[in-house]
């Protein structure tokens, strides 16, 4: 608890109670404050004597020897990147957990068969540079570099994630490469940001595999006009067009059992009297199969299209004058299949969490698919890989508010440290 | 021509056609480029004989001496501040033709009995500062020089008409008022902005009124959550919310024979994989009646709380699952009564058409109501006034691409001189 809230100091979010530490978490990948918090990272596991080495893409690998070094180390690796209203646990909780370990075998004088090692990966969130796991997908060699350096950042600003490297001094010279800096296992202590292990009662969640998502710009250009003297039927409204994509992308989602959601929407010229002739949103779909993704965006690539040309599509355009029509470009940037974790590690996890958890443990560990992508999705790709879940305060996650309790912050610590330690043997 | 297409070198707009002139305006109230043409606005017009008075507001008044001058002046005025996607006449061409006034005076020794004037008003956009005809508003006691000063640009900066105004050297020194700076009457020629005029083949619009207006921020309040972790009945999504608002407005002015229009948006905090927890948008309705604008908003009041509480109003929920509640807060920022102009005014454009357009002229004049509001709404609260409208390309206005032919030009300035000559006779 000590590590999560002393790095926690790095990028300060919003209160919501009046402690100290009630506050959430505003730390953007590779802004100054995740420069403070990586300089940190480097220090605190070069002094319980790891190694570290820094790739092309800033992500930070810190490694402490075992007795054989001929084998590739086990990994806890999680990110110290937050959303702009993120708390204090998402991603931070797994690497402050990776330097727990790293403290208990030092304290212990535990000499582990093969090296361990704890990674801080680049970019998980993908809010800033709009890729999630952006440095963890070039590593595995699933998303090329070029793709990921050139990433530009959210807002309107200029910033790429190669120039935001340079300035901050993370631009490693490893590359970025499972071959360079290859893995024995890879492990993610997580919070769960979903409401199931609470709403059960459960205190561990052995995380099997990861839902599908697939994120899109969606660009809808109609033509500037006048608020005042342009009748209804004269505007080809890019706003209104793509109010009702939103809603239709949320009608969609319900009768596939799938989730739609907008988290950025920007739109031209942004004056009160001027119809918006050109709107720019992100689209975030999301389920348990990649064949229902798949219907998603078949669905949306036929039904967006005909949204624009004036169609009425489910009921869009219900009760509403018909307006000239839009065109509308949609790009996928980004695509998460659905993914199953190993077996070893699986396994791993459910006996570590048997151990810590005693007598009861069966009562209190449940097996789950995460609904959030991390970057163990492409570290899967390339080791044997799987997850820990604690629960959260009712779900809530990309939120200030984000709370996990103390002993379930240490419960998931213990986990984690007894499930490298059984892979390292194994 | 010649000083319309001068006077748009500053804030030049973007491209439609290949010809130098083929471009919009982008010259946002109190810019760099508004101070230039400001200075040239206030040169030309000493040069021509003037006086010029720059008022609290940065109003510019530039006034020819008459025979006798114990009488205030008649006006010709229009403003020279542009939308961000503007075109070269919407303003532009009032204030031109007022300083082709002054020419025409001085080239053919004309002594008029009273003196006339040119004003060249302050953010009648509203673009920059979201407050159509601020400065008129002001002049004329409807608004609170304290208000107009304090507004702060739209997309989140932090200047202030005051601060810009200081900045570019046209914060004066003369109180804005009608009180000292009177006003015999005022005469405002500008574009239609809408297709009437060009539709029915007609020259020249005898305009006897401007429809009513009122401005609307909504702010909708939900809760930041985590797209990949938050099922659709566990989000209070502000966009989603926010979206149906949009629509609903569409619908209500499509029954009640209304306009309804959001041209600015934007949410908090932005992220592809957040649910957005804040949404703000700008609500512009209009209609011909006051009684027409008062039940829209009494609408509004109604179904927005609606709609924000997860209640269905016209289907705005249909085939969605029902999310949690959000709020929302609803501020009017500026209303703008229906206005009728004055028959003395009326009556000189008329006969100042009829004498333009010779004996065909009856069927080339109509008489019409405007869509856009217009610094003559104000200056007719203190003094005789009306305009004079003259055709635009398909009714394109707020647009780069909005065009005035040099004939329909040409016939607006003619109207617009022998307007402000037989009303000085009066
Ligand atoms: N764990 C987490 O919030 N990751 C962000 C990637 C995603 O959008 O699921
Ligand atoms: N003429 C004009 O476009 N004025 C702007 C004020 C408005 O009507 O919104």
């Amino acid at each position: 608890m000590g590590d999560i809230h002393h790095s926690c100091q790095w990028g300060i979010g919003q209160r919501w109670g009046d402690k100290p530490t009630e506050t959430g978490m505003s730390r953007l990948a590779l802004s100054d404050s995740d420069k403070t918090v990586r300089d940190w990272f480097v220090q605190t596991t070069e002094s319980l004597g790891c190694t570290t080495t820094i790739d092309s893409m800033g992500n930070i690998f810190a490694v402490r020897p075992g007795l054989r070094n001929d084998k590739p180390p086990t990994f806890a690796g999680s990110h110290l990147d937050t959303q702009p209203t993120g708390g204090r646990y998402d991603g931070i909780l797994g690497v402050t957990a990776g330097i727990e370990m790293l403290k208990v075998l030092q304290d212990n004088w535990v000499e582990t068969e093969y090296p361990v090692g704890v990674v801080n990966w680049t970019n998980e969130e993908g809010a800033r540079f709009p890729m999630s796991m952006s440095s963890s997908g070039v590593w595995a060699g699933s998303i090329p570099l070029e793709s990921a350096h050139n990433l530009r950042e959210v807002g309107g600003g200029t910033a790429t994630m190669a120039s935001e490297l340079a300035r901050i001094g993370y631009l490693g010279q490893t590359p970025a490469s499972h071959e360079s800096i290859p893995m024995g296992a890879h492990f993610e202590l997580h919070i769960e940001q979903g409401p199931l292990l609470e709403m059960a009662n459960k205190k561990v969640g052995v995380v099997k595999g990861v839902q599908a998502y697939k994120w899109y710009t969606v660009t809808v250009k109609g033509r500037d006009c006048h608020t005042g003297t342009t009748d209804l039927k004269s505007r080809a409204d890019a706003l209104l067009t793509a109010s009702k994509m939103i809603l239709h992308s949320h009608r969609l989602a319900t009768t596939n059992n799938a989730l739609a959601s907008t988290g950025i929407l920007t739109l031209k010229p942004g004056s009160t009297n001027t119809v918006p002739g050109e709107v720019s949103f992100s689209l975030d779909i999301r389920a348990p199969s990649d064949e229902t993704v798949a219907r998603m965006e078949q669905l949306i690539n036929t039904d967006f299209p005909a949204i624009a040309a004036g169609e009425d599509v489910l009921n869009s355009n219900e009760g509403m004058t018909k307006g000239l029509p839009c065109t509308v470009e949609i790009t996928r940037d980004f695509s998460s299949p659905a993914t199953l974790f190993h077996e070893d590690c699986i396994s791993s996890v459910t006996q570590a969490a048997m151990s810590v958890l005693g007598p009861d443990s069966k009562n209190q560990i449940m097996e789950m698919t995460s609904g959030a992508g991390h970057d163990s999705v492409y570290a899967s790709k390339r080791c044997p890989t799987s997850m820990i879940f604690v629960p959260c305060r009712e779900g809530v996650s990309h939120n200030p508010a984000e709370f996990c309790k103390e002993e379930d912050c240490a419960i998931g610590a213990q986990v984690l440290l007894q499930s490298v330690l059984r892979y390292d043997r194994l």
